[in-house]
């Protein structure tokens, strides 16, 4: 599946909130097997990535119909995406934010990352179809006579 | 405070989650009063964004020292920094993921956002003092022919 809704909630663990909307094929998938792999694509990805969050699996096989490749997990059942710049295998940590809010929160439990670029062009949703690529990256320390 | 991790939980009602930490200024404030506004600030006051997340309003009154114009709310106590591109005036629509994740989930009661530009130039932490700058604004719409 494709999500939109995430974020950071700790570095010890290493946790990642993500919201699954309860009528994805995913939700049950992941709430039953309390495990997943979040994978991280790179803009080249683009049609892809707006092509499987518009189909179900239900209806089909997605690395199929796609043309990704599953790779087995080291610490996970589901299988990582190899197009993707980084793959996080995680396992659920916390299923008590499900009922109210969608929310699962995943602990990392081991990560994938390409050793090259160090910043790649990743895509950000703001709705509507509308994207953000990830722009320059620059370094802003404080300089108290800088304000 | 500058707060860097943060998601969208809902639409009807807006609701965003908010991680703020127990040993900042920010957190017994917002969690008495149950209100606070979020604003959206755009690169060009990234030098302020930085020096407020290294300084506490324990010491200091950070609309002075930083040079911010206070703005009164509609519909919270808590003041709009004119400055920033948006500003969302928030209530604190759920306490109970405070004690295990210092995590706030506030609804947006108001928002005033900026006619223009459309897409601004905003800042987003890598972390490590590595920020992105949001780039290009792109739409990708699904074409199956074009996977």
């Amino acid at each position: 599946m494709t999500m939109g809704w995430h974020m950071v909630m700790g570095f010890e663990p290493s946790l990642i909130g993500c919201y699954i909307w309860d009528q994805n094929h995913s939700f049950e998938m992941v709430r039953n097997s309390r495990e997943c792999v979040i994978n991280v694509p790179t803009v080249d990805l683009g049609t892809k990535v707006v092509g499987i969050g518009y189909s179900s699996g239900r209806d089909i096989d997605k690395f199929a119909e796609f043309r990704l490749t599953a790779v087995p997990g080291t610490h996970v059942g589901a299988p990582l995406i190899e197009e993707c710049y980084a793959s996080f295998e995680c396992k659920l940590n916390d299923a008590k934010l499900i009922p109210t809010y969608s929310m699962f929160v995943f602990e990392v439990v081991k990560a994938h990352v390409a050793v090259s670029p160090k910043y790649p062009r990743t895509m950000h949703y703001r709705g509507d179809g509308v994207f953000m690529l990830s722009g320059t990256k620059f370094r802003r320390l404080f300089k108290p006579q800088n304000l």
